[in-house]
């Protein structure tokens, strides 16, 4: 198990921390059996960390159009672009776990117009990859494609939504070169 | 006063809006004397509205090794880069405000490496930008030039991750196609 | 009122200049109220003065089948591609002024695909950018697209041949840090 | 000898042209044997052939610091970054002859860095090429190595003057799709 | 067990082809328990496929200054540069076995600049993908930071031979949209 | 004749080579008048060189859909894209003696989309600047794009093959500092 720092920033113990935090993490730690990393390199900043994660669980977890797996392949695909350790590895694994499919998070990663996906997957992440990688050019044949494939305005929001979200998040791992666990590279496999 | 939307997603009425999240609107338009656009287009989501704020202020409103004129030029000059209307238009108009200085926001959007700054600020901006920009190449290279320059592992924080989230407000605003309220063109000019 | 250079290169009095040249920068501040500085950074090369402005106003003081309005936005749109201070800021003056629009020359400078332009205005400017950004690509769909908008020969000539002039224009301004008056920053608002 | 178009917008006949404008492009041809097609393609424009010609004479027949060779391998480097056929076969041709080497104009066209040049020439044209395609990043390092090559104040401004001509020349040629002579292939050779 | 194409060519059955490259194939089918799919997308052209094989044997089978596991993470950080899946997936797996290290591979796919290497590999990888992707621009300067970690002249050839060899097979993998084995995923994790 | 070096490698003597290298370099010399320096600078790694040449000559000597002409015109575009002086000098040479066309290679080397070609070798030209450029988003269309002008499935590899194969060379090239014989620049003018 590596040794390396997780953070050029300040990690608290666990101890330290606001109770409400703390058990947020504890929960996490029992669920999965170990604590992923970048709940540890954000709570050094408790207001920061609560709007983070109410935000990430505001997209990621409630109900929508899009299917659990769906959510992280837009997470792999746009923090590959990104070139971001953390989000890579630690959403690639959740993506085997969601999608039940050991080779799709590197098919990603790598290359997503050449991976396992459907029509209407590949325009999700196109689009997914216009907002990450140059919003300023989203037009109306943006919408008009993703309508095209049955994607409600809801659905639509929601890609481009998770996509911005994790620009933020993606940048905030750079930043502070946050190492993902050594658990994540195995999981789903 | 312009009436094309402000939004591409829809835009509730003030009256259809959890308590909470009216009362937060009204309070801005009252100190504001109109209700800056972010906030009714990022409304009809309310879970996301709520972290979305909250995260904002906990960067922008609270006390920090930068002034508060200096976390907007963060905002103006990653925006730009963005190519987003909104924050340009409106966080502009806020440094400006701010900083007391009708110039300073068109230099920075133009082009921060002529505007009228302190070789601190440009170095704080250029490392805004590399975070907005190529954040997978952050090494300790950029962490010493800001130390040089007597930014504290806090402030270094705070340019990082103020320009990480408005990587996530400017494509939100780009994949809404948000309009900045016509007010903001002239504030403190 | 700045008291920074306005170029890093030579600036002759007003007095050590030939008579063309100062009578010509006298009557454009009789005009406007103040010498833009552009005509004080170039003075040192007269015969380069009289070539530049004769060029200048051949393209944008003629008659022509775009406005004066419609000439000053290729100015502002590429102007701000090629991050040049002084022509967005001078520039944005002169078209707030001709277009009687205190909103148009922002929205144009920060992502001229979500201003308030027609779709024949957008079409101009495509063009515009394309001959700043990429004229070796330039190719008879380029033509097309315009005569489509209702554009003459002579008309496509004006948007070429204007953001081509600008490409010059922006490179001397930007290797002089030439600054725009103050002035410029509030005229037409 | 070719017939293809040497413009994609009017050519006039010499004969239809003013007096001063013909009698220009007749000198020329009794002196290279031949009308270079950018006199023709310009011709349609009066008023902005004159002030091109002159700008272009101010700047490459002028007694100046830098060799007319010199002078032709900035045009010939910045050409070929822009993509530009005319400038870099023409200019390429006037480039041979002047420098009276064969070989240095392909050298130059295809990659400068590793054409048989001295130190202070490549330090020319690294300059001129940060004006031709990055002119809004030039700051005071830029200067300070030029000057440690004894470039005087007036070179530099040459030098950049001279990349910001063809910036414009450039996109003037690949708009009309100017076509060069078949006579500039071979000359100098 | 996948049954897409493995290539958009004819790919060949085994009985088909000559002696020596179905020798060559059953060779590598005992020794890795299954025919890697590049041996079957090549063999069409018998005459490329020899070359090729010779080629590559000649560069990574050899005895050299890098250790073999070095050469293989010189492939796996150019051909995800080069968004490559059958090389990033098939050579990840070789590295993963080669350094007897689960991790390495993904982290090198990802941003080589954040994975576990010493200064010198570091070094190695940023030369490999100077070659991969700027080889116009390799200096002196390249060299000497090369020596300055103890690479030889060899050592130098090698990595930038690998690198350049790698360009071609990504592209040839590219072009055929070569897959990658289903066993490669899982291979040495 | 120049007398600067032709790699930045070890360039071994004819007469310490092995006799297959020593043969093929002699009768080459034999035919061209001289020793294309390619052979002289891969001549030090003799596994690589014969895999080399065998590469180069299954695809650019054998029978083939596409005329030598064409696809040289391969290489010369392709190898400009890289910047590459050796190849560019070198395969101009023979695209002019092949091409029997004095003007063809300067046209493709400074923008093949402006080159006097035919519709046909312009989409050649598109898909093998793809297969360069940009091979991880090469999908179907380009396939359908090449049918549409009577392209085989052996002709599309061919284009593609050739394009990658100069990726390699011109990598190598590159890292050598190659220097192209001076015979080439004249030769088939």
């Amino acid at each position: 198990m590596s040794t390396a720092p997780i953070s050029r920033f300040t990690v608290p113990a666990l101890s330290e921390l606001p109770e409400d935090i703390r058990s947020r993490i504890e929960a996490v730690a029992e669920r999965s059996g170990f604590v992923p990393n970048v709940f540890l390199a954000l709570a050094h900043r408790p207001d920061e960390f609560r709007a983070f994660f109410a935000h990430h669980d505001a997209l990621m977890e409630k109900d929508s159009g899009l299917t659990k797996a769906e959510r992280e392949m837009i997470v792999v695909a746009t923090s590959s672009a990104n070139d971001c350790h953390y989000c890579v590895i630690a959403h690639g694994a959740i993506l085997r776990v969601r999608a039940k499919n050991p080779l799709i998070s590197d098919q990603i990663a790598v290359n997503y117009r050449k991976a396992d996906l459907t029509e209407r997957q590949l325009a999700m992440l196109d689009y997914a990859l216009k907002v990450c990688l140059d919003a300023g050019r989203i037009d109306d044949a943006d919408f008009e494609a993703l309508r095209g494939h049955g994607f409600s305005a809801d659905d639509i929001w929601d890609i481009g939504a998770i996509s911005a979200f994790f620009a933020m998040s993606n940048r905030l791992a750079n930043m502070t070169s946050m190492r993902p666990n050594d658990e994540f590279y195995s999981l789903g496999r």
